[in-house]
């Protein structure tokens, strides 16, 4: 079902940065991976962003503790099968016991573990399978192991997510390389469910925390399948400094690299969305502030009723003024607002364009990436959501989850 | 598909009230009526409260501003297949012209006509359908004709929805008549889809406000199909005063018939929400705040994956946390919180209750009516919001509706 989405094309390794992937028996099909471990070279920064959840999970819970530590981290240990939330102090427990046989089995400490699950919710994490794996893990893990590790850590995902880049910085190769999983229960809250990007570039531990916040807000933070937060999201960004280059926000070819690979990851989970068929950018323009723009652009994105208008491929654009009309913003001036899809006008302050033919919009619905473009005129922000339709499928694939 | 939803019992006239309703020749179907008309004796109060759409469409600009002129409204002119919404000032001219032809007909005042339309949005009002059906809505209208009139106002309701009601007070027979249509795009934000409610009580204009207001937030306010809102949501309270008896809100026999009627109505809706397959409560208790219980229960009644869990009949618990714990809410204490199906315990302070067997939930959701309860143990308040699952029915219709 993914729209316009392909196998990765070729990952870079990044210097610092080795991975693994095996089954280790938590997913039912012995030809599915469900353990990724990631090593991280010492003297590396990593920068976090985690569900704004009420329910995050142990994972979530521990990841932020253990990034907290003084010690910095050394093995990213991700499973894929069971989510590990609404566990409880158990819960806890049992990844506080799979960090600490990592860390009994590499030398390092338990804090220097991050944990990470994505899977069923509310269900105990099987402690053993993942204990047992852990030395075929080590053993097998290598610098361009990225797609494996991608294909690791999938869950409802038809293909693994992951993406590259590399620059030359005086005279140094900088390379780019970040994988992510989610199909489903996708609207991220300052993160995604799983991503992680890692540079061989050095950046200091603040600046890389600066760097990532903003990069989430024009990725992950900006992309929704249902409107569902999970109770996992999680993404990382790790900084090894192998490259022997130190950069920071103020390198704008090395901040454009990143930014490619964040939006070409979040981009790509929203391809893979849960039963979609279209690819859908929805722009709002001219608004009064940051947060109206986001908030009609969201509204539009996940009104059921504009995402089965998008799957009937149906120019239907009384839905698009439906949803506009009921964002939650004080203020749209529809005498002043204008409604595109594609390059095509459909309203034009806030009327029936009377140039607009049904079979020109028809003619941009009809394709699998679809653009929806709303000037409000009244001010000069902005703010671009993608998102997926409400198909058939959609309703199969989550009816039938746990059958 | 309408879940526990049959055909109107008895509607008991009500004194001071005429209907009718035609085909005029808006729908295709000759067969289905599409015109209806309240005529209401002079004298009567008359409270509405509409849609807070920004883009909220004709009719509802004009029952505004004819309910606040100083002519007491004698007309409901309601119209179904087409919305007048986005249609601007044609949209107004369109509407008026109707408005000014029953006037003329009738003798009175176009400020005294309420105008009303539901049905696809961005399209014309045809207005000389109307026009030339009004002789004969006129030579039709009669006290016993609510069923006429609530079919004359469906689009995708399977049923029509109307309930009735009556009480003795001081001897003298009091009655509260009703109808309403709605199935898709259905959050309302202050009022429904095109509610109209009678009574031959006397009431007085202000009091029949602050019942309204008082009513809706527990009835149409609280019930959501796909948290879509309409451009035209409207709903009327009608107080004759025919019967003799001037009544208020500390009535309590009296209020408890609104409240019935209401209730009844906004259930219907729900009941026949497009591609429902099961009626479901969700109950929030023990909350810091109304907004906070309010919050809860919506995310909950609106989240994709809970509709597909309810559609699938799978006790898949594990949404409902993700559902909570996504809800803009300030606080919510996990270690607190208990989560039930019916009378089953799923959650008990935050964790999986050990009693709790997932046979026992399977039964719960097998039913076509699930009840959904949570109690977060902050506070004393409440909400209670009334929904449907999602189904493949609801995506078929709203990908077809204009196909």
């Amino acid at each position: 079902m993914a729209v316009g989405l392909s196998a990765p094309g070729p990952l870079h390794a990044v210097k610092g940065i080795r991975l693994a992937a095996v089954h280790c028996g938590i997913k039912n099909d012995a030809a599915l991976k469900d353990l990724s471990l990631v090593e991280i070279a010492a003297g590396a920064s990593v920068a976090g962003v985690f569900t704004k959840s009420h329910f995050c999970a142990a994972p979530v819970i521990l990841c932020r503790r253990h990034l907290a530590s003084a010690a910095s981290a050394r093995y990213l240990l991700i499973n894929s099968g069971n989510a590990n939330a609404a566990t409880g102090q158990a819960g806890i427990d049992a990844a506080l016991d799979c960090c600490g046989a990592l860390a009994a089995a590499t030398g390092v400490e338990a804090e220097q573990v991050l944990p990470f699950s994505t899977g069923v919710i509310a269900e105990p994490l099987p402690v053993a399978p993942i204990r047992n794996a852990l030395p075929r893990l080590l053993s097998e893990l290598a610098a361009d192991n990225w797609l494996a590790a991608a294909e690791g850590i999938m869950t409802t995902d038809t293909l693994p997510k992951a993406v590259s880049a590399q620059l030359e910085v005086d005279g140094r190769r900088v390379t780019v390389t970040g994988m992510a999983k989610g199909s489903g229960m996708i609207k991220p809250d300052m993160a995604t469910m799983l991503s992680y990007v890692a540079t061989d570039a050095e950046i200091a531990a603040d600046e890389l925390q600066a760097m990532l916040d903003r990069l989430v807000a024009g990725s992950f933070n900006s992309i929704s399948v249902d409107g569902d937060t999970s109770t996992n999201d999680s993404c990382l960004l790790i900084a090894t400094g192998a490259a022997g280059v130190s950069l920071d926000r103020s390198h704008e070819e090395f901040y454009r690299s990143l930014e490619h690979v964040f939006q070409q990851l979040a981009q790509a989970i929203i391809r893979d969305g849960e039963g979609a068929t279209k690819f859908v950018e929805v722009c709002v323009n001219g608004a009064a502030s940051p947060e109206d723009a986001r908030c009609i652009a969201f509204t539009i994105a996940e009104s059921p009723l504009v995402k089965t208008a998008l799957f009937a491929s149906d120019p239907n654009w009384g839905r698009f003024i439906m949803a506009i009309g009921r964002a939650q913003v004080s203020a749209i001036d529809t005498d002043r607002l204008d409604l595109y899809l594609g390059s095509v006008r459909l309203l034009h302050q806030g009327l029936p364009d009377p140039d607009y033919r049904e079979e020109h919009g028809q003619a941009e619905m009809a394709g699998e990436e679809i653009s929806v473009r709303v000037e409000l005129n009244l001010g000069d922000a902005s703010a671009r959501v993608w998102t997926t339709d409400l198909s058939y499928d959609y309703v199969k694939i989550n009816a039938e989850y746990r059958s």
